[in-house]
């Protein structure tokens, strides 16, 4: 052989990231990413923040910001657990906690990147389909398991489970750890923190990429019973001990701080969600029951990678996945008010 | 079973970060971490840096710090790997390139994450010693293995292999890839950056931490052929696409652009290494000849745990390791002049 040192490798698919466009003008509703600004705390941080301290390294234990969020949550400080990004954070909870021979079990439609961890950790996997109109039926996770991740709300969905439901799920799994992904809790799901008390097995997930506006900082967190962020905390520092940086660390810190900023662009997106769904239904549109920043659509009449390209050209990005069962349809970010109505715009004009 | 969950979790020995002191009146030497500022450029970053872009994802790529740093080495950008901080570009590089049966290799006194790596990772490993005065023979990494790691210069001895013992250990591993972790090369050791034109298997792993003052940031990477680089690209977008933050890559990107000062600071660090260690010396202690930023020594007539207790009562703060072969010997950061001048002072104090 030529190389032969190519079967030591790892055999791998490579997974590619989505491009990101990266032109001034356009309009981007294709990441769920949010429309507004971060915590003006967020800029005093950066602004303020004495350069020559970098030279030292962070704290590995994230100490300060896990204390703002134990007390945004009711929780100690010893049940919060501080990552990456929330992929980092479920990556790291895939490893930590889906070691059996048992299939873990998830949603047929659902977070992309779940199959891709369980592919890379060697996990088992089961998906459960969910019913015609994308609704999770509870009673289809009542079988035998290593584990199960439920995203609330789900995505590309949108559409949500009441706390009942997730309680549902978590009596009848007590023998296996149960990850509730909240990526988009904020925008109307009521969040399992509430549980937490009671369910020593179950792992919330949560990210400050959406609701706090920092997706280019790279901050995600779990919340859990300090059993499972001990183990967390186990792999974690076996892997690499100093994943936040120390300006994440601290401008995470000045987001969470300021909620009342923070219900402020929550409620702004969902009254833009609910005004855009309505507006997107007058044109013949079917939208499922939204929860989150991004409303999931579709039309009767008008193939959907068909939309997705006219709207392309205009300089609108939205997001289609060519998937079994949804490749007609269509996920919008929530943008501005202003962006909505030109989305709404170009597509009458389409239609 | 009170708590049925519990043998899904993942059996790991907690691997414990060591507690940085937090005083601000301490000297300290205990990390590797440098005394002096990142460049300049690092602070007019955070400045005018605008929070609002934040919202939206960073590169998952991040061409724009991988095109610096391609120039930097002379090696194209498909050449080059980010990681947030380089013990998750070797973790990556761990999971990514020592998948056989046979055992990896390194010496037996080096960096303490290798073997959790292996633990983790559940690669089989085997130690190589050192000499007694800490060499690396390379004829003793002369037998079947399925890869070899080899930090250099090595730590926490900070001795140093010429080019042509790199070039020789690669001739005799054609078939495995061999990690050659340069942490602490700017020191005064001969990067091995010109081998890769001939050695599709090297894979370099530098980091921002020391020489670039960047530790708070988490800034590693790794150069290599564009086959290993793929593969680690696959593994690192299978696990977590968007690992690091906007402020990260930006500030990275202001470091390696100012080679001026780059230079400036590690020939600072270089002089205050010599002059410390002259000075050690004639204290009575034996130095290892260091490449880095770091002294290691021992003194003949006081005992290694002592000599870091009494330092410790005075807030000066170095490293000692409870470990076979070395735990009469001590780590020392070189510090500025000032500091190393406070440290000698002490030390001259109790002896």
């Amino acid at each position: 052989m030529d190389k032969p040192f190519l079967d030591k490798l790892r055999k791998i698919d490579p997974y590619v990231p989505g491009e990101q466009p990266q032109a001034k003008d356009i309009i981007k509703l294709n990441a769920n990413e949010n429309p507004y600004p971060p915590a003006p705390g967020v800029q005093e941080v950066l602004r303020t923040f004495d350069a020559s301290s970098l030279a030292l390294y962070p704290d590995a234990n994230g100490k300060r910001l896990k204390t703002v969020l134990a007390e945004r949550f009711g929780v100690k400080t010893a049940q919060v657990f501080l990552g990456n990004g929330s992929d980092d954070v479920l990556a790291l909870a895939f490893q930590s906690f889906f070691c059996s021979d048992k299939p873990i079990l998830y949603p047929d439609i659902t977070y992309s990147f779940y199959p891709v961890w369980c592919d890379l950790f060697r996990i088992p996997y089961e998906t459960v389909p969910l019913s015609e109109d994308f609704c999770v039926n509870i009673r289809n996770y009542d079988k035998p398991n290593g584990g199960v991740v439920l995203p609330n709300p789900n995505a590309p969905t949108g559409r949500a489970l009441p706390l009942d439901a997730i309680e549902d799920l978590l009596q009848r799994n007590t023998d296996c750890i149960v990850i509730i992904d909240e990526a988009y809790v904020d925008f109307g799901t009521n969040s399992a923190v509430s549980l937490l008390k009671r369910y020593e097995n179950l792992l919330i997930v949560q990210t400050m990429s959406k609701s706090r506006s920092l997706a280019g900082l790279r901050i995600g967190y779990a919340l859990g019973s300090e059993t499972l962020i001990a183990t967390l905390e186990a792999v974690k520092n076996s892997y690499n001990s100093y994943t936040m940086d120390a300006i994440a660390l601290a401008a995470g810190e000045a987001a969470v701080r300021d909620e009342m900023y923070f219900q402020q662009i929550c409620h702004k997106v969902i009254a833009t969600r609910e005004r855009a769904a309505e507006a997107l239904r007058e044109l013949g549109f079917t939208v499922s029951p939204s929860l989150s920043n991004f409303l999931f659509v579709t039309h009767p009449k008008k193939e959907a990678s068909v939309i997705f390209e006219y709207l392309r050209q205009k300089n609108i990005f939205i997001r289609y996945f060519k998937l079994p069962r949804i490749d007609n349809y269509l996920r919008i970010t929530v943008g501005t008010d202003e962006q909505m109505d030109k989305l709404i715009a170009a597509l009458k004009e389409f239609l």
